[in-house]
């Protein structure tokens, strides 16, 4: 039998300290299923007197995260500081120069400096898992990364944000406002006191950066997201896409086109009857096209302290048995580069609901500004008066749903009818996205 | 680099061919990814002359499989013969005793032999690999071998067989007769001539019998499987079903239970917002419930020439890196023996439809019957005049659905209201599952 894999974890918050005791549970089943044992020798956590549910006098404490990363003592590092910068790296970089491998759960981290750490793995032939950075307990790296190993993937999209699912789910399923959902979400600890980070699609767009390189074999790129978060979304979106079949999530897409391969945040309405849109609360689900699965969709955990300790401690096993694959698929140097396709050639259905004057020749006019750019009109539903949650006093909801058309044709025609004068209010855009 | 991996390839039905064509058409990728060549050297079929839609010449054929699948020439062997004796088995074993790994789509043949291949792989040092034996093109045998590794496994169950998920979906979308949705199902190629295999539930219970073993980590025991098929399931029960909340699939479901691990197949009642309820047509679901993931579903095709290649890929792709994971995720000698709890302990609710004779005092008795045993109803629906679908003229249909109780005491119940002469038909009962 090999000698342990002797593990040194830096980060004793929810998901070290779940670690921690996933490893004691398992320890029997583990050391059966990997030919060794698998062994936490030292730690480092800023206040080392914290109470965390599990017994901690048994490890080394090393104070500096830094200096467990490149101690002769462990063989792997398990990073679960945080932060896209700082100790995080510099403890990640540490450890793959000394020739350990390292597991974490950073998503910043990776988008951010992921194809550095990458190569410097490679370079010393250790591994870079990072398995609990996408969707928690959703084995979606390996699934991406091994399990379709044969096919050419077209899309990958998901609902890689908890807290932003449950609020839309509790603003649908209740009735209530996005300000309440939100500050239900900050009780039960689902979202920070700033949520920014969660609302704002900049924790979805960092896995998707990460789930697009693994998907096409190119370089990480994060800065060419176009990201929206969930904050304009309103009851009457909500209502209205219920009405239409539809359901609002906040989704990451990253799609191969004919001018490069899109990637976007941004809430999108998805039918009803998709695999995608029954997936309600906190849960994450991630859907892949490729030539030949087809369609393969995986929902589970996308948070919390045991799934995220489910991801890691498979990673580890991974790595305690030898595998070294590349961490993204490929060798870092047969990475492409990004083919970004910019925003504006985004071609797809769009939902757009417009708060109308109500004057004679209004909605013809906003019709107009459509068909003079070839946009075809799937469905048009304007009411005599406004719902509960419907827009400013005296003006009419219309909403639009249209064909496939391109982001910058629908810009120009709104900003079009913005000019003529006839909206009572800046026009709400939701991007519809098919199975 | 690595030399190439040279493939000798057996059974050139439609997965056959759809595997060389997908390596065809991955072949640059796949050489990236993996850091060597995959190379099909050698073929073996029963017709050599049959046009199949790929280029054949340019392998060598090799008559018998079994000379093929030992030959010098090859490195990995994949059995896409078919059958769980016979030249299949014979051609597994010459290839694993001559030092070759095997990559089979066979479910048949590991239900059945999957043990002796196991050890055999082992004796060796090659891999045994079978992704696509289970759920297709669903990376189900990889997650539950390694995405879940760190995971204590509770339950795992699913839509394992697309033909009967296609029968039951039409059913009860378009209300059409059992007899009549089968005979489409063959007219479009997803049964068989003699449906046996698919609509008895035997077909699931290979599958399930692969399952178990990498979810519990015990030896595989298809013969202890609890199997019933969707014959006996009338549109009287799916519309009763979806009244009370649910729908009907055939699941295999593997528990580990107090008395031991369970493994049933049998048509079940899930709640209609399930994830596993939501999946229709050919279509197939797998649900793991798991001390740290908690709940993870995987959706997507389960047979069909291209998804089931893209599996058989994945296996190459992993043997070729040098992945060596013990087939069925621990070391043959290592799996437990199989805990068999037996069928009349088993514990859930019951759907139990009844026609009863119309006379006074019949439902008394029944729920007497059930009274004296203990088993509390949740609910009872009485019609006054049978529906369309619903039993012998002059007879009253009668549903209850109960809380847990056990297999054994649901079974004396009924016997007992049999021998009471209310029954004008043999009760139906359809065992319910929850998340």
């Amino acid at each position: 039998m090999l000698p342990p894999l002797r593990i040194g974890l830096a980060g004793l918050g929810t998901v070290g300290a779940s670690v921690i005791a996933l490893l004691d549970r398992q320890a029997a089943a583990l050391t059966a299923r990997i030919g060794r044992e698998v062994r936490v020798v030292a730690v480092s956590a800023r206040d080392p007197g914290k109470e965390r549910g599990v017994d901690l006098q048994r490890f080394a404490w090393v104070a500096d995260p830094v200096a467990l990363a490149k101690s002769s003592d462990i063989d792997l590092f398990v990073e679960l500081i945080g932060g896209e910068e700082g100790v995080a790296l510099a403890a990640a970089e540490a450890a793959l120069r000394a020739g350990k491998s390292v597991v974490t759960a950073n998503k910043a981290l990776l988008a951010r400096h992921g194809m550095r750490l990458s190569r410097l793995a490679e370079e010393h032939f250790v591994a870079l898992a990072f398995e609990a950075s996408v969707a928690g307990g959703i084995p979606i790296v390996k699934t991406l990364r091994e399990g379709l190993a044969g096919n050419s993937i077209e899309r990958v999209y998901g609902i890689l944000n908890g807290t932003c699912n449950y609020i839309l789910s509790r603003m649908e399923l209740e009735g209530l406002s996005f300000a309440r959902c939100l500050s239900e979400a900050q009780g039960l600890g689902y979202a920070e006191a700033d949520p920014t980070f969660d609302i704002g699609g900049f924790d979805t767009a960092h896995k998707l950066a990460i789930l697009t390189s693994l998907a096409f074999g190119t370089v990480i790129d994060a800065d060419s997201i176009a990201i929206e978060g969930i904050q304009s979304i309103s009851l009457a979106d909500l209502e209205a896409a219920a009405e239409l079949g539809y359901r609002v999530k906040l989704l990451g897409v990253a799609r191969r086109t004919a001018d490069g391969i899109e990637q976007r945040v941004h809430p999108t309405m998805v039918p009803k009857s998709s695999s995608i849109a029954q997936v309600m609360g906190v849960t994450n689900a991630v859907t892949i096209d490729a030539d030949a699965v087809h369609e393969l969709t995986l929902v589970g955990p996308g948070a919390g302290g045991e799934a995220t300790a489910s991801a890691i401690v498979a990673d580890i096993a991974d790595i305690a048995r030898g595998v070294r694959t590349p961490p993204f698929g490929l060798p870092a140097a047969s990475l492409a580069a990004m083919p970004h396709a910019p925003m504006q050639l985004h071609r797809g259905g769009y939902y757009i609901r417009l708060s109308v004057h109500d004057r004679p020749g209004a909605a013809a006019a906003i019709a107009t500004r459509m068909a003079e750019r070839d946009i075809s009109l799937e469905s048009i539903v304007q009411r005599r008066r406004p719902g509960a949650h419907e827009g400013p006093a005296g003006a009419v909801p219309v909403i639009l749903i249209t064909y496939a058309t391109h982001e910058k044709t629908i810009r120009e025609a709104l900003q079009a009818a913005v000019a003529d004068g006839f909206l009572a209010e800046r026009p709400q855009v939701i991007r519809i996205e098919r199975e």
